[in-house]
Parts: C-alpha cells; sequence; structure tokens
C-alpha cells in the first residue's frame, strides 16, 4: 500500500513581503498584506503557503506588554536573582508557562500552556520599544486558522497559513525557524507505508514539514524578522489538510528528552 | 557596532535535480552533478547552495555495508535484544558511535564519531538493496569541502555545498533536514551585536541558518531522497566562509539536554 501524501516538486519559490507598516493591536493583518501584494502586483496562486513571522501576529492581536506595569511574585524574584535576569521578565514568562523544563544561565526553558517547549516561553524583548516585551500569539493556531480563513476568501485561492517563531534547539547551537500555528495543510507529513525506491516500506518517517517551511521562511525572513514579516512559499504539493501544530507535539510519554 | 553579515533577500528559488542516477561507490558526483545540469539546462551562478543528500554522498564514497559481513559483538547482541532491533544494526550503530545519549523502545541515539546527536547513528536501511545499510559519510564535513572544491573549480562560481540528512528532534515529532557538513557559508550566523529595527542590540540570537538550508532543500527531496538527491538553492546573500558544521555542535558542558 503506498499513501500519496506527496508529490515530488523540483521548484519551490520564497517570496518575501518587505513593505508592510509597524503593526500595531488592532491592525487587520489580512488587509495589510494584501495591500502589500498589491504594492509588489503579487497574485496569491492556489497552493501558496503564507508564513507569518509570529511577532506581527502577536502585535496586532495585542501581546505587547508594558513592564512598567508588571509585578513580579515571589517565585519570579527568586528565580531572577539566581539568573540574574529582569524580574519583570521572569514574571511574563511564568505567566506564559505550564511547566518549568530547565532554568539554567541566562535561560529558562519551560514548556508553554500551548505545549511548546522553548526557552523564555518565547517572550521577547527585541523589535519592540524599550521597556515593552512581546509575548508568543495566546493561541497560535487559531491565529493560523482565522488569517487561513480571512485570506481564502478574499483571494479565491485555496492556500495554507503558517505563524513561524524562531527557537533553538538540543543538541545543536542557534535558532531556526519553526511552526507554532498551521492550517491548510499538515504539520507533519506521515509517510510510513509508502515504499522507497527498492520496494521497501519505511518505518519511522514522519516529516515535519510546517517546521521545514517555516525554517526556509527564516531564510528570507532573517533573524530581525520584521524587515520581511510574510513570507509566500509557492511550489509546494501537499495536501490539503486541516492542519494542527498538536501533530508535532510530543506527548509526554512518548517524548525521549523530559 | 553593525555587523553586516547578511542582506535581506525577498526573492529564494530552490531547483531540484531529479536527473540523476543510481549512485555506486567510486562515482565522481561532481561530473554526474554536471551532467544533470547540462541535461536541464541550468547552469551555475555566484552565491548558490547546493545541498547534497547524506545518501549520495555516502554511496559514492562507498559507506553502503553488507549486513551479512556484519559480526555483532556481545553489547550488540545485548541491546538487540533488549530493543527488539537486528543486532547487526545494532553492531554498526555501535560502531559509528561515540557514545549513547539514550537507548529506549526501538531507537538508539547516539553522539556519533562526528559529533552528531541522532537517531541510529545515522544508520539507515531505506533506499537500498535488501540485507544492506547506508552508514553516514565518513566525514561528512571533507567531504563538503571537496565537493565545494571541485564544483567551483568546474563552474568557475563562487558557490556553497551542503550535506543534509534527516533528523528526529527533541520536543517534537518528526524529522526535518539538518546539515551535517558545510563549506563556503557559515553554518551559524552570529548575529549578536546587531540593532533591531528599536536601535535595540540582539543579545543571543545565532542563526543555524546551515540547518535552515538543508530543512528547505528537504522539501523539495521529499523523505525519500533520491528521487531529487541535489538541490540548489538560489538567492541567498550570506557571506562567505571556509564554514564548519562543528559551528553548530554544542560543547558538551554547553548542551542543555545531556
Amino acid at each position: 500500500m503506498t499513501k500519496k501524501e506527496f508529490e515530488l516538486t523540483d521548484h519551490l519559490k520564497l517570496i518575501g513581503t518587505d513593505n508592510l507598516p509597524e503593526i500595531k493591536e488592532g491592525d487587520a493583518l489580512t488587509s495589510l498584506f494584501f495591500d502589500a501584494l498589491k504594492e509588489k502586483k503579487l497574485k496569491l496562486e492556489d497552493g501558496d503557503a503564507i508564513v507569518f513571522t509570529s511577532k506581527i501576529v502577536s502585535k496586532s492581536e495585542g501581546r505587547v506588554v508594558d513592564l512598567s506595569g508588571v509585578k513580579p511574585g515571589s517565585d519570579a524574584e527568586r528565580i531572577a536573582k539566581e539568573l540574574d535576569k529582569d524580574a519583570r521578565i521572569v514574571q511574563l514568562i511564568l505567566s506564559e508557562t505550564k511547566e518549568i523544563v530547565r532554568a539554567e544561565r541566562n535561560v529558562i526553558i519551560v514548556e508553554t500552556k500551548e505545549g511548546f517547549v522553548c526557552a523564555n516561553a518565547g517572550v521577547d524583548e527585541s523589535n519592540v520599544e524599550e521597556d515593552k516585551a512581546v509575548l508568543l500569539p495566546e493561541d497560535a493556531q487559531r491565529s493560523a486558522s482565522r488569517l487561513k480563513k480571512e485570506i481564502e476568501e478574499r483571494s479565491e485561492k485555496e492556500i495554507s497559513v503558517l505563524i513561524s517563531d524562531s527557537f533553538g534547539r538540543a543538541f545543536r547551537d542557534g535558532v531556526t525557524g519553526i511552526c507554532i500555528g498551521v492550517s491548510g495543510i499538515p504539520a507533519l507529513l506521515d509517510r510510513r507505508g509508502e515504499e522507497d525506491r527498492f520496494g521497501k516500506i519505511a518505518r519511522i518517517t514522519k516529516e515535519a514539514v510546517a517546521d521545514e517551511i517555516c525554517a526556509a521562511a527564516n531564510l528570507v525572513m532573517g533573524e530581525f524578522k520584521e524587515g520581511i514579516p510574510i513570507v509566500i512559499v509557492r511550489g509546494l504539493k501537499l495536501k490539503r489538510s486541516e492542519g494542527d501544530i498538536k501533530e508535532v507535539l510530543f506527548n509526554r510519554e512518548d517524548d525521549f528528552f523530559r
């Protein structure tokens, strides 16, 4: 039995949109995206995967916190002292956290309430004014689904939306783009059951395509992101799927490293 | 002080070469690659990053092992029994291993002699004849340097070469393309010291661009690889660099998860 979830493509194109304004709470990202497309004389095509950096999704959803209003609790004060961090930032991290995985040197690695294992719960002080911090979208999966719906309605094309962030990894230095919300394609391509070139059956291969797409988009966005906050990935031949980032999140008991 | 290691690019193109023959020991990959380019009427350009799947590099370097010739030692026999694996495969894994990181369920996660933390030391039974297994290249960094040199000599273009494999990750299900050898660009883009849009200085951002390039290429290669074993990534604006995959490998004491 061969499942055909995937067709080989020999051309893939990434197109960055560098002409969006600074995003503020309440901004309609979909409208701004279509304005940017129009200005660049770009049209969406069926199958396009549209990657949004989490930073602009967060900003549009009002997930920017003024640090002067944050009152650290006693846990935050203690951890901040141990790790030599700003106690207000630690308080924000703890508020976003389901469980602390590691707290060492200047970094707190947590599982967020959404289930992502990452440094500092994604709380980020870059690309925002002094004394402010940006949190991850409250429910990036929901944001992805909403953006996909809005963009499909307006474009009348079948597209997918991914929301990306940059996470560090175990065992390797450096961050890479990863996916925190996906709608329209699968997060995980399950290729078990497919035959290889020699007719043997693949045993354990599930490919994290949503993360690969966000890693690719990150090459265009660059690490400071907001120069090019939205990237269109054109030429993928993935099957349509509701899509849910939870597909890549391990059940706790399946995770060797927890 | 702003370091300028990176320029934003708003267009990136991935071009797969699907017209290579089945690779055998001793095959000159560079010649076969140029034959494939010629057939497709493709020409290399300055700045191209050329991603080779490790599988064809291994095959050309004779890293295919006939399992009938493998004699498992007592450690291999014991682990094979515990994990319900083929003892000959376990023997191959142990021969490639510096240290076992985890051995649970059907998987042995090791640090290879080259320093890569991955499942089964990269020993792979897919895309090869029955009763054979493919090992990772003996020194993928050296292979990348050699291929880069050969391709630059023949093309007279400044290019980079990356050798990719698919590894699983901690905390997230599914494999993604990652880099095991890179020459011509940095493995890790160190962006500390650069200013963000608000003039703030980035503190911890090192971007694992070589891994992101291999993840992107994997979307074109697909998980069974050898349909499209070489992908050209065009449009990157990375600085030239000797490049060494060891840049992304943590010192043991810097790795939170070991």
